[in-house]
């Protein structure tokens, strides 16, 4: 049995559709789908040296327009291998966005297999050459040989200006699908994603309107989550509502989605789940990611509440190592919510720079509630503060004892007259524990100033 | 024309060839492959939801024992687009390693798919039930029928036991090519590739041998590098030697690969290779990646230096906000060598807890020489340390002027009785310029130690 799978809608009224076979649940949705793929061309992908992250941005920014990624893959850089990716993905895709093997060393061959696909050859750009030779006398450099290069382009394609760096991209078609080929350096294949292929795709297609909502918990794993709202997901599929589960170390985002034309019904419908889910769960949850926006983080979150309350905000990090401020810290503008952060990362310092007085390490241990509860105290002090987070554990992989084993935390926030402890045991991985501890610690504080009880 | 692909080494001393046509340089090096395929299902990875690090970390481990990974797959959890994958990835490898969908959630359903691919039906198998029960009864919960569902697996398949979580691997096999599914959640995925299925490769299969170095440099960019090292990396590919450029924040890796039997005859190959580059690059290397560990981290390697020399280092972050401490926290074991860190997030606290004289704000602002060298020595007093590394800078993406634009940044880093500043203009990314901050401050701090000279 086939589905309406595709539809290309073309200028002066005219469109294409495209026909597939599909499972019922996505026939409705499919209907709207303009299909892209990405391919990602490079031996340090494939050899593990990098990770890919150019395939997440851009397949969010593609989402946010109604555009569905069908596939990633990813090829070394061999010019048979390319081919072939080219081809799959003009039989799968509408529009296929093609990152690296564009750089001005040897290795890279990503623009004359783009020839070859497109039975073309290579030519200089003027533009290009002008932006390429500017890019190095602002930089006060030569513009070498190789640079030059970097100019040249298959005849016959768009050429989209790169302002961040010196390879251009370059848009082709066939068969009524697109290629873009981009840098593979993530702010220059940005630049020309946000400033022309996104706009483009935009003015060229009649896209559908994909609307997200996720709500983001803390402190719950996945399988007890399901277990609570189990009844109410077996109603999603027949409202055509998808709902994953996204855990990352001690958190889980539950994330609805659908699909549709119609942009005020979609938004009711999701939002209505979400209010008859959140009853269930509403312990956990701590924020909510809403259509458009980047997905909050819990520094986020807690950095507005910080704003919004007028309180500023110290930090004493142990085992934590200063990852809790670097957190806080990469949010623009928190410097006005946030003093600072002492590490101390033996005893001396603890007592040296946070007053904790020696007898707790004799009795209790650096690991104990006497000795974070301390930490926290002299913290709200030293950085004239209104609130403040101190950690002490053993993020292992040394460091454990029978009675204290590693992954062993204590936590203590303040606010207002109360110190708060409470003691955590997360697991063997250090970075893991570091990661969890920052994260249950943020939203110890959030949940102490909101007044929400555990 | 075509060229032998593939050999695969059966039992008894038989195998099967498989041919392709293929570029020359690749043909001496195909001729002893055997092609991994990673296929990651699931539609958080296509909306860009989460970054696909499972890949990355497969590629590493399959590459080290000398298995090529030609390619990498990323579909939704939806059964049409699996069902392809899987035959596509069949006629191109000899394994495919699948990670995803496999949650007691309803959304995942790589499960019954891999049973439809393979003509098969889900039966509970007694020992994952085991463990699966084991597994909440030592969490102290009750096992849910969502749980129990996690021990059905495909009849036929071999089944691999989770040692960290609920969902086993499975092992099925079909027209040569091995199929194993396993967990999405990265420490459950590795340690069944660690525990099991590398084993189990390495056990079954005549492996060729990887060698791969890579230069660290730090300091140059891509292209400057490349003209640097132009004529003699012209020589490399008649050698079979591959190279790549690897360019991150601040820094510049370049990778030389070559794959044979002959272990010591590759190992030669390569380092006189990295004999001959040396002298060209040698004041921008801080250090090499050797075949078979991981790829050290500029921490890593400030930090051995640290441990060998005795060193104690203290740290004043202010633009980096604690990025720094985290970095170098980040390594086991950093407490033999690391005292602490100040964040002071205000010149107030640069003031109270640094003791810098409050006319350096005054006269040269808290983003100058005098400010971090200020910082750094109270930093060696306050740590009692013997080297100490300061840092202040806009980070963005406000606070710029036209005098320090954003990514401004003045790093002062002390050993023995210097203090060496050194001011910097980024760029006007936040996340970068952190990140630019810390790999430059880590390498003077490096450089001072080593008494190398810019």
């Amino acid at each position: 049995m086939f589905y309406l799978d595709k539809i290309h809608f073309l200028k002066h009224g005219y469109f294409i559709i495209k026909i597939l076979n599909l499972q019922r649940f996505y026939k409705y949705i499919a209907k709207y789908t303009m299909n892209a793929e990405l391919l990602t061309i490079g031996n340090e992908i494939l050899i593990g040296q990098i990770t890919n992250t150019n395939a997440v941005w851009m397949a969010q920014q593609l989402n946010m327009i109604g555009v569905s990624v069908v596939h990633m893959s990813s090829v070394a850089d061999e010019r048979a291998a390319i081919l072939k990716a080219f081809e799959d993905a003009r039989q799968r895709a509408d529009i296929v966005l093609i990152t690296g093997g564009l750089g001005p060393t040897k290795d890279d061959i990503t623009k004359t297999t783009f020839c070859e696909y497109f039975k073309t050859e290579l030519v200089i750009d003027e533009n290009v050459l002008k932006d390429v030779t500017g890019f190095f006398s602002k930089r006060n450099k030569e513009v070498t040989e190789i640079n030059r290069k970097q100019a040249e382009v298959p005849k016959g394609c768009l050429v989209i200006r790169n302002k961040n760096g010196t390879a251009p991209g370059m848009w082709m078609e066939k068969d009524n699908t697109i290629f873009v080929s981009m840098p593979g350096v993530p702010y220059e294949m940005q630049g020309i994603m946000t400033d022309d292929v996104i706009p483009e795709i935009k003015k060229r297609f009649k896209l559908p309107f994909i609307y997200h909502k996720t709500i983001l918990t803390q402190g719950i794993g996945e399988s007890s989550l399901a277990e609570l709202i189990s009844d109410w997901e077996d109603g999603l599929a027949e409202k055509e509502i998808g709902l994953a589960y996204l855990p990352s170390p001690g958190m889980v985002r539950l994330r609805l989605s659908s699909k549709g034309f119609n942009e005020s019904e979609l938004f009711h419908k999701i939002e209505t789940e979400v209010d008859k889910v959140r009853p269930l769960i509403e312990r956990y949850i701590y924020g909510y990611e809403e259509y458009g926006k980047d997905q909050p983080k819990i520094e986020e979150i807690l950095g507005e509440l910080l704003l919004k309350k007028g309180l500023k905000l110290g930090l004493a990090e142990s085992c934590t190592g200063g990852y809790i401020s670097h957190l806080i810290t990469s949010v623009p503008g928190s410097s006005a919510y946030y003093n600072g952060c002492i590490v101390p990362y033996h005893n001396e310092f603890k007592h040296d720079l946070l007053k904790v007085d020696n007898s707790v390490f004799e009795n209790n241990g650096a690991v104990s509630k006497e000795c974070v509860m301390a930490m926290a105290k002299e913290t709200l002090k030293a950085f004239k503060a209104d609130v403040a987070i101190a950690v002490s554990g053993i993020a292992g992989p040394g460091g454990g004892t029978s009675e204290k084993p590693v992954g062993t935390t204590w936590i203590a926030v303040a606010y207002e007259d109360r110190i708060v402890p409470k003691q955590f045991v997360f697991g063997d991985n250090r970075l893991r524990n570091i990661q969890m501890t920052a994260n249950a610690a943020m939203n110890m504080l959030r949940k102490l100033i909101l007044k929400i009880e555990d």
